[in-house]
């Protein structure tokens, strides 16, 4: 049976980063605390446990709380300013590329324009986004549910949304506008991800898809090996794997979601190896 | 035989708007010139001869000019500053919605945007927008013409472009930049008579395309026309009509550019209602 790792399977550069600020962090520091679960891969957020960084809920502030790390989607102004006012360190380690999202929106709104996001309105990112966009911001996740625009629009968007839907935005928004500024935050790493798996789900028998369940661009990509009608498994950890999947399988594809870390996917990786080699024997 | 004439044949704002201007002129002055014909069709340019205003060419001024009349599709910012350098009349006829297109793009690459102009690069309009958008900015008239482009692009459109490729061309621009500003220039009029053309062309036997032979909008609409599969005649006036055109024939639609007068569309209408009655009798 032949494995075939996408390269670009794992974590992103913001969730990197954002792991780095918090492990060097809770080197120095105790009561090291991230806003929500740092990133939507429950394996991860044990092993940060372990080194002493917990979650937490803004209507919960832990008593012993000394540094709030923010984690990669970002939040609202509002939630940004309530932790920046509490007297406690507040570590940013929202992702550049949201960041810039949040930013341009700000600018669009400052500048007049209809805030225009195209995501999915209860992912935290867009939430965030939100909060910068002006009072008359819409979210769609679909162009379809544009109903009606004013004159001068402003489009940003979500940092995981496929370029494919932004094209399709743009060719409906410029029917109901006369003027349209556009930024496309869409973060590289993603979209070259999905075209990697969707290359990769083309050319073999079984898709494995790494990561969270939580995770949305992990199910991003399950959701497009399946489009492409290639068997797939969504699953976390190498305890999920089963015999039974490879039976008769030439060729198994394996990816994984921005928030997947590396250990997992080798574990996966090396359990696979092992059956491939069970599988020459047989 | 039924005629059916769509609402918006004939003459549009800009056209009626610049004819206005340039007769006012010639009631009062003599020595009207406009630089090149005032609009794409040649009867209407007799009827002008006739009231003293002529063309003009910017390498032979006559001797004898007291007003140039600069036509709706514009001229170039070299132009427009030659002619206000000579000492004479200037009356600036260009469509209000051309000059919207040239301040645009005069704005845009003023921001720093490389500007990225939908049309035909030949067209006057096209020339004109062009000089105002910066020497880095490029002409197509496909999106797929399109190779590369700077991070941060502005579109502008020549007025009389169909909509569906504008949307293309954003389609196409936003994944080979990063920010993208629009300016939707595309002229209404245009657009609703193209619409209007397609929707009275799909339910008929026969189209008339009324207008100059050297109108580019008209052109476009007998294009259209001939694209939805319709038997279709471009003429530019009621002599060129020819009874076995309509032997057999049930409903007859006419449509007309925006540069033909009113006069032509009717002497069309009249010649085609002898027809019927004609028919009627036989």
């Amino acid at each position: 049976m032949k494995i075939k790792k996408a390269e670009m399977a794992g974590f992103c550069f913001g969730v990197k980063r954002a792991i780095e600020l918090a492990l060097k962090e809770a080197q120095v520091n105790s009561g090291v605390y991230t806003l929500g679960p740092l990133i939507h891969n429950p394996q991860v957020i044990e092993r940060l446990k372990a080194k002493g960084i917990n979650p937490f809920e803004i209507s919960a502030l832990p008593s012993d709380i000394k540094t709030a790390v923010i984690r990669t989607h970002g939040v609202s102004r509002e939630i940004n300013e309530y932790l920046n006012s509490l007297g406690i360190k507040v570590i940013d380690a929202t992702c550049p590329f949201v960041k810039k999202a949040q930013q341009y929106a700000k600018l669009l709104h400052e500048e007049g324009y209809q805030v225009l996001i195209l995501g999915d309105a209860n992912h935290p990112e867009v939430v965030g986004i939100k909060s910068y966009a002006g009072p008359d911001a819409i979210v769609v996740s679909e162009p379809e549910e544009i109903v009606k625009l004013r004159k001068r629009v402003g489009v940003v968007v979500q940092t995981t949304q496929p370029v494919e839907k932004l094209q399709r935005l743009l060719e409906r928004a410029i029917t109901l506008c006369k003027e349209l500024k556009v930024y496309n935050t869409i973060c590289n790493s993603t979209a070259q991800r999905l075209k990697e798996t969707a290359e990769l789900a083309g050319s073999v028998d079984v898709m494995l898809v790494i990561g969270g369940r939580n995770s949305a661009n992990t199910t991003q990509l399950a959701r497009l090996c399946e489009s492409i009608g290639v068997r797939t498994y969504h699953i976390e950890t190498a305890d999920e794997l089963r015999d039974e999947w490879f039976n008769g399988v030439e060729s198994v594809g394996v990816t994984a979601g921005a928030s997947t870390p590396d250990w997992i996917i080798e574990d996966i990786i090396n359990k696979l190896t092992g059956l491939r080699e069970e599988d020459d024997k047989g």
